[in-house]
């Protein structure tokens, strides 16, 4: 059994942004050498998610306005005021409170099973680190599992 | 450490379907002959999601109709166009910008732990592959990992 | 390769309730002697979900807010009727239809990889194990898988 970790560094330009991850995975997965197993990508901030779907403009278009409908940044959010008594107000002034809202709904992490050095991705596949609160920088633990 | 890669195949009737594929993960953890490890449930695909709960007729009629008014069929999604513009339109010309948005929400993979050859589902758990895009063939990736 | 299986016990107190068990996971992959793999942390129970994000009451608060908009407690669920048939409503008299709901949205499990010995949680992540339908008593499962 062989473990790997891997880190992809990335920034983020909007306050929603669906970062396509997955040749960086891949070229992580390529650099641990196994090639049965798993990989698990995870995202250890409280205001992004992972998530793996098609990779089609018009769709993350529709995706963004779903979630800020289910999740309104227009709303009261108590955390907010949390933040501006820590003075862990964002510099923009830009709250958050919705921004972790949304990453409880969409989840920090996906295990994808891989198969003779390849993940098993549908060819509609693409994985995604989503950035709630941008922009900011950003990294993603990857992990490999296997042999 | 031993790695076992099954399938399984699918075929579904209605737009929203909740599969029951509980046993046939048992059927693919027991042919593995892995006695301790975990198992990861995963769809190749980007319409559908996996979820783990109750196997209740009137529940699974509740789930779709949350889903329903969460992510409206009848809504604009701007992937509809997309759609449209390279003639990737359903047969029966309906869009899926619906169906990608709720797979987004639910998730398309779940890990479950074995422990003396079972999954330790609670008694009320069951896994399903859901079905966002349907009537469709699909297929679910099922690993397990262990010994 | 190394398996260790750990369970958690809990009792909820609320409806809803963030209840956080980092340290009671750190504890099980400290006796499991396990240095290098994953940790999956999952939920043998229908109505509950397991969540990361930022251990901030007023930021739970946000959430517990959230998920009462989005899946509503006053609303009619079939599944309500199930029970009252099955004479399996709780003995307080409340519904539950909504809770599965929830946990349908948020997901039952959740993994985390592990380097020397910590999971690689971001400074403000907590692992939740998220009650819907409270008060019960209830365990979570603790998979630690690794070397």
């Amino acid at each position: 059994m062989k473990i790997y970790n891997g880190k992809i560094n990335l920034e983020s330009k909007n306050q929603i942004e669906f970062m396509d991850i997955t040749d960086k995975v891949h070229e992580i997965i390529d650099n641990s050498g196994i090639r049965d197993g798993q990989v698990t990508v995870f995202s250890t901030h409280t205001t992004m998610g992972v998530v793996i779907n098609h990779n089609e403009t018009m769709l993350i278009q529709d995706f963004m306005r779903v979630l800020y409908r289910i999740v309104p940044v227009e709303d009261h959010y108590s955390h907010d005021l949390f933040e501006l008594r820590n003075s862990a107000v964002r510099s923009d002034g830009r709250s958050n409170g919705h921004s972790h809202a949304k990453s409880m709904l969409i989840g920090v992490s996906e295990v994808i099973p891989i198969i003779k050095g390849k993940m098993i991705l549908g060819n509609r596949q693409s994985i995604f680190a989503v950035e709630f609160d941008g922009s900011r920088k950003r990294d993603i633990a990857v992990q490999v599992i296997g042999e």
